[in-house]
C-alpha cells in the first residue's frame, strides 16, 4: 500500500520509516475542519491501525499554515456544517475521528505547531497518546461563548486526561490560554519555544519510540488502558493483565528485547499485530466492531 | 422572585444582575456548618437551577468573618448535629448540600475568603465548578484525626477533581495546607494575596462568565461532564454530545454568538432554560428526581 | 504474634510500635521480584490487615541496597519467572501483591530509597496511600521495551492515580525519569535529597499519624475511596457515607478525638477494627472474598 497513491486531500499521508506523518492540507483554509478532512482522518487512522509498517502516527499542520486547527468550518455558517438539519444532524463527525484515533492501536502524536480551537482543542489533540505544541500558541476551548457544547468525545477526554477540576475549568470559561497555563498541566508532554522545531523535535521523539518499542506490546499497553474490563473489578483487570503478560512474554520482540538488554544493544523488535491473533478468545475483551 | 423576601437566615442571597451572591450568614459561629444552613443552602442552589435570571451563583463568607466555614457545627457537641442517633443518623445534610451544587445547572463558584476545613473543605468547596482562595487560608481535611471519614460525597469528589494519588494522600494525612501546597495542585483557579480582594476577583469573573456565556450552553456541558452516559460506552457519549451540539447549534445562542464572532463584538445571549424542553425522550438521560 | 518468628525470608517484617517495617532481603539481587517475594509480601499486607496493633505499613529496601527494586527477577529468564509455560502461566504474581497492599486497611508507604524499574514502579509503589522517593533515583516503566505490557494492576492504578494523560505518556515512552519529572508530578508525597534521609523521614511520618489518626476512621476513609458503590451512583455514595459517619461519630475514637480538640491535647484513639463488626449488614459494600 502506497499511502501517496490513496487520494487523500484535505491531508497528506507520508510514511518516513516506521513514521507516518499525516500533515493537514488545509492551510489556506486555517486547517479548519470539514466534514471531508473528517472522513479523511479516520481512514488514515484505521488504515494505520491495520499496517504494520506502522509503528507511530503524526499528526501536524504545514510549515507555513496559520494554525494548527482553528475549529469547525463555518465558511458556509453553521448551516453549512452538514445534511438539512445540520450542524451534523444525528451524528457529528468529531466523534468519529476521536474513536478512531483513541482506537488506533499504534502510537499517536499530535503535534500542535500553531494556534488552536474548538474542534481544533478536542478531536485534533484529547484523543492522541502524545501532545507536543508550540509555546505561542492560542489555546482556547470557546463552546459556552459559541452558544454551543464540547464534542468530540472531550466531554470524557478532559476529565479522564487531567480530572475534572481543571476539565470544569476549561470547558466553562472557554478563555484563549497559553500552552504553560496551570490550567493545562499534564496535558502536552513538552512545550517547543520555536514553532518550526515542534514538528522535528516530534519526529525525533517518534522515531526513537519506533525504534526501540515493540509494537504488539504498545497495542496491549494501549487497550489495557483505554478498554477497562466490563466488570469493571480489579480481578478482571489482574486476569487481563496476566494473559496479556503470559502471550507477550513468549513472542519474539519479549525474547528479542531480553537478549538485546543482557547483550547492552538495541534490539531489532519485528513482530507485527498478526502475533496477536493467537491470544484466543479473550481478546479483544471489547467490541472493536461498536467501537466501544 | 425576590431572593431578599425568601426567609433565608442562615445565609443571604443577593441577585447582582446574572450573579446570585450567597453570603454565609454565621459569621459569629464561624460559619460552621448546621442542619439550618444545609437546608438553606441546599433550597438556595436549587431556586438558582430554576431561574433563567441567575447564570452564576457565588458562595462565600462575609469579609468580616473570622473563617470560610471551620466545619461542622459541634456547638451542641457530636449528639447535637441532628436526631437521636446522631450526627445525622442516616443521612448526613452535606450530601444533601453537595447534591443541590453538582447538580445546579448554572456556573457555580466558591470564594473561599478565610480559613476551611472538614466540610467547609468537601460540601463548602468540592461540587463547585470554581474555587477561589486566600493566600493565607488554613486549610484541612482532618477527618482521620477526628475519628471520622470523609462525607458530603467527597470520597467521590476529590479523586473525580485531582486523582486518586493526591485524594489519599489529603484524606489519610488530615493535615493543615497552604493553598499553595503541591497536594493541593488543580484544586484552585486562582490564589489571590489579599483576603480581601477575594469576593471581588470572583465577583469580576462572574460577571464576565455571565456576560458572554450561554446559560443553555453551559447546563448542557455540565451535564454531558457530571451525568455520564447509562451505558458507560464511548459509543453512546457520541450521541449524547452529537444531540446536544444538534440541538443547541439551532437556538437563539448559537445564532447570536455566531453572528457576534463575525461581527467581532460582544454577544447578547438571551436563551433561558426552557429551550432545553424541546430536546425531546433523550434529555436528560439521567434520573432527575433521583438526584442521580 | 511475633513478627520474627513467622519464618519470612524474602523480607524482613519488624514491629516498631503501631509502624510495621517490612524491609526487603533480596539487596543481593537488587530486589528483584521473585515469586517468593510476591507470596511473601501478600502474606504479610494480610497479617498487617487483621492486627490491630499495626496502624502504618512501610515497605524499604535495606540502606545498603542497591535499588529499592529493579524488577522482576530474570536470573533464570523469562522462563524462569513461574511455572511450565511462564511468565507465570495464567496469573502473574504481582496483581496478588498489589490487591493486597491496595486492600489493606491500614495507611501504607512505599519508602523508595533507590532506583526502581518494571514491577518496582507498578506494584512495588501504585497501590500504595503514600510513596516518599529518593532524589537520585532512576525510575522506569520499561514495559513495551521489553516487548511486554504493564502488570500489578498499574493498568488501572496509574490512570487513576495521575490521570490518563500522565499514564499513557509514562507506559508508551518507557523512558529513565527522575523524580522531579513533570510527568509524576502528584504521584510522590515527598522527594528526598539524601538516600539515607528516606527512611528516616518515612517513619517520622508514620509514627506522627499512628500516633494522631483512628484506625477505624483511616480503615472507613480507605473503603470510602477504593471501593466505590456496586450502583456507581451518587445517591449510593451518600448512603454509604452517611452509614460510615453515623457509626464512627458514636464510637470511642470520635469521642476521645473530640475531647481531647476542646481539651487541646494529643488524642488517645484506641479503637480495633472489631468495632467495624458492629455496622450491619452494608459494611463491607463489596465483595472482600472475591478481592474486589
Amino acid at each position: 500500500m502506497d499511502y501517496a497513491t490513496l487520494n487523500f486531500k484535505e491531508l497528506i499521508p507520508t510514511l518516513d520509516g516506521a513514521v507516518l506523518v499525516v500533515t493537514l492540507n488545509r492551510s489556506k483554509q486555517r486547517n479548519t475542519f470539514s466534514t471531508g478532512l473528517a472522513d479523511e482522518l479516520e481512514r488514515v487512522f484505521q488504515l494505520a491501525d491495520e499496517d504494520d509498517r506502522v509503528r507511530v502516527v503524526i499528526t501536524t499542520a504545514a510549515p507555513d499554515a496559520p494554525a494548527y486547527c482553528s475549529g469547525a468550518d463555518l465558511s458556509a455558517g453553521w448551516g453549512g456544517l452538514g445534511g438539512k438539519g445540520s450542524p451534523y444532524e444525528t451524528r457529528e463527525p468529531g466523534g468519529n475521528v476521536s474513536l478512531a484515533v483513541y482506537n488506533c492501536r499504534k502510537i499517536t502524536i499530535a503535534a500542535v505547531n500553531g494556534h488552536a480551537a474548538g474542534v481544533g482543542m478536542t478531536g485534533m489533540q484529547l484523543p492522541y497518546d502524545f501532545r507536543f505544541v508550540w509555546e505561542g500558541a492560542k489555546l482556547a476551548f470557546p463552546f459556552v461563548r459559541r452558544g454551543i457544547a464540547p464534542e468530540a468525545l472531550s466531554s470524557f477526554f478532559l476529565p479522564s486526561l487531567l480530572g475534572m477540576s481543571r476539565a470544569k475549568a476549561l470547558f466553562l470559561s472557554g478563555t484563549v490560554l497559553a500552552p504553560s497555563s496551570p490550567l493545562l498541566a499534564g496535558l502536552y508532554h513538552s512545550i517547543i519555544p520555536k514553532k518550526e522545531d515542534v514538528f522535528p523535535s516530534v519526529l525525533a521523539f517518534a522515531r526513537e519510540l519506533a525504534a526501540n518499542t515493540s509494537q504488539t506490546a504498545v497495542a496491549m499497553t494501549k487497550s489495557l488502558l483505554v478498554h477497562p474490563p466490563v466488570s469493571g473489578s480489579l480481578e478482571e483487570v489482574v486476569e487481563m493483565e496476566s494473559r496479556t503478560l503470559s502471550m507477550l512474554s513468549k513472542e519474539g520482540d519479549a525474547r528479542e528485547a531480553g537478549k538485546a538488554f543482557l547483550e547492552k544493544r538495541a534490539p531489532r523488535m519485528a513482530d507485527g499485530l498478526g502475533v496477536l491473533d493467537k491470544a484466543g478468545e479473550w481478546y479483544p475483551w471489547w467490541n472493536r466492531q461498536a467501537k466501544l
